[in-house]
């Protein structure tokens, strides 16, 4: 009996969602859940196709990064996502893809201005793109140090990442997180359109403001504040 | 013996519509259908998706907002479903999407030019944008200012909505309406098409110069005129 | 038993590829088939959505647009449709769309110039765009005069019809014919693509080149020349 | 019993991908498949639609373009795919469409930056843009000389075929290859992918900086070079 059967159905069925939300063609794009009682993670196989995943060949690792059960390689991008889970409390799932238009604000090294409710809705500030990685960074251990350098944004701007959780890595796309697999691909999801209305949005005026702070304000509330009354709970 | 089955299945039935026309993802999207006998109207549940939707989930509620009958949350938008239904006469059907197009003009707070025959043929002025709410009015009562602000740019402008079906909320995105709830979605689509061919015009010629006003009127006329000769009635 | 079966046939077929080959959403297109020998022309009904189509359901008319068979309106452009059966000897298929990237240039009024072989293999020369109609025209007979601006625009560029099968109508949309209507639909096809790719070089260089007359003759010789060699005939 | 049966079966799969990819409409693309033993190739017939191809329909070849085995004419591309083969050593497949993003850059006549890490995945270099064919050269020969203008491109710039499968013809589209047929369509995505992302970019910010150097050669390496990690090879 597999004892990680249910983390592994988790990832497998969020990495599934990758290509039905179109947020990434070919292999283009990894999702991991974690479970922080155990604390490990299971991630999709490197260099698999979506649909010849099984919930078996997600692989399970350790927040080292240390295979603890598995047969296939885990994705290229594992100690990212051990970073991130290391060092943001509360978030149970990664995901990163190569979605254009996300990918096109990061390889503008653009943050996303708030032009929005859609943004407001999922996040009160832009998001945030972090800076260029350095050849020292690069050379000492790569995915690594992507985690890092998101970390180092948050931080550095203040930012708290249970409230915004997305960011953009310069020159390369976009990582989303949640409180499960599945939130961290809706995320994934979210940050496309948001990215898709704000190129449209700066097309038609370069210049364009961002909304304004109390309505940004109001709609984060109205879903995430003390006396949200979005939804159903 | 359900006495809301009627407008909850049209209810219901425009509800889907919104996935399938591609006009929202997830659950950013809702449509109300308006009984004008009885003064009251079915509308989306807040937050479900839109293949978990059945008719009984349509939530049934007066024009103040009041429960008549149902079980769920309503859409967070149903106040202002409540103001347009109160001051449009004739309109019995209302949809909000976050179409990306639309959100786009919104966003920039644009209204939208008559470029061509295609907006021509379904309303004879621009799309009007309305203006960024105040600090006070969103304070006060968030969506029932959002219809508010809607009548008043109506009504500043001289618009009759009963021959312009269509509106962008600044910094948020289109509401839509109809003589009945199917309606107001296919206005939902057309507005999104409008603002997708509009935003390719200006991304061709920043410049671009309206239809004339005689095109404008032979459009619209041969359409809704009084000597209509579009379709088969 | 219907002597009108297979025009009719050819029309519905090649009506139902309007919505497959995403050139128009809900009703906003109409073919028509031509039978030269008979004089006469089916067309579809007005306002009828393409799935509610049946071969039936196409309305037979003369080249003065009298009512030959058929039970419903016709298309609103049907008038259209005679000028250009009447003026350009040889087409027997005509299409018209609001698809969107045609549109945007109709919008713009300007015509596409040959940016690439995927144009110079469908036609040698920018596919033009009319002027707009002057308020006499409009008055006079809207859909025949628009039959008459496309005549007038190839004569007065010297553009032979046989060879250009396309062409945008200022601030409304593209007409595009064929051998058959099926062909008109797949000129119908073409010109949305072209238009698309056009309005995206244009977006990398404003002042794009157009391909040189060289290869522009290259590639339409070798499609439609005396020594043409693609395709199995 | 046909000899040529695996050989066709390669091409005729490779070629079905083209619109599984919506890399070509109608029949605006082919690929081929070469078997670098008996020195011949599989071909797409001319003009033929994907969903009428069969794998006994496949042209096979020899590498001066002389019919070696069957009935339909070969792709008019023929002699590109002929000259690629001979002078790019180690590739068994070559795909040719007309993909909207990859023929904008085309006609633009740009070479594509390496703006982000979806395109150093899978070159470290910009796509080279050839410059526009001589009236000499289309009078001459000319789907010889455009397989001759791309090789030229690679040669003056000193760019490996072998690590950039890729390119772009000037006013026309783009030609990529790989180690088989099935790869060559799979680059002819990824370039597709990663020209909407760079048009993207530039219409986000016209002098976006392309990746650091030191970031391109970790991600070519990572996947490609001695240490490759990515996959499960």
């Amino acid at each position: 009996m597999d004892v990680y059967k249910t983390l592994r159905e988790e990832a497998f069925e969020a990495n599934r969602d990758i290509p039905r939300r179109n947020l990434a063609i070919y292999t283009w794009g990894n999702v991991s859940a974690f479970d922080p009682v155990k604390g490990i993670f299971a991630i999709k196989p490197s260099g698999v196709a979506y649909d010849a995943l099984t919930p078996e060949s997600m692989v399970i690792l350790d927040l080292d990064g240390k295979l603890v059960d598995g047969i296939l390689n885990p994705s290229s991008d594992t100690k990212t996502h051990c970073v991130l889970y290391r060092e943001f409390p509360g978030i149970c799932g990664i995901t990163h893809t190569h979605s254009p238009y996300a990918v096109a604000w990061a390889q503008a090294r653009k943050s996303v201005p708030v032009y929005g409710t859609t943004h407001a809705d999922h996040g009160a500030e832009p998001v945030p793109c972090t800076g260029v990685m350095s050849p020292e960074a690069v050379e000492n251990d790569y995915e690594l140090e992507t985690g890092k350098l998101i970390v180092e944004t948050f931080r550095k701007n203040g930012i708290n990442p249970g409230y915004l959780p997305m960011v953009l890595v310069a020159g390369h796309g976009p990582f989303t997180w949640g409180t499960c697999a599945a939130q961290s691909v809706y995320h994934g999801a979210v940050l496309e359109e948001i990215c898709k209305m704000a190129l449209f949005t700066v097309s038609l005026d370069p210049l364009a403001d961002p909304l304004p702070e109390h309505i940004i304000r109001k709609h984060w509330e109205r879903k995430h504040g003390p006396g949200a009354y979005y939804g159903q709970k």
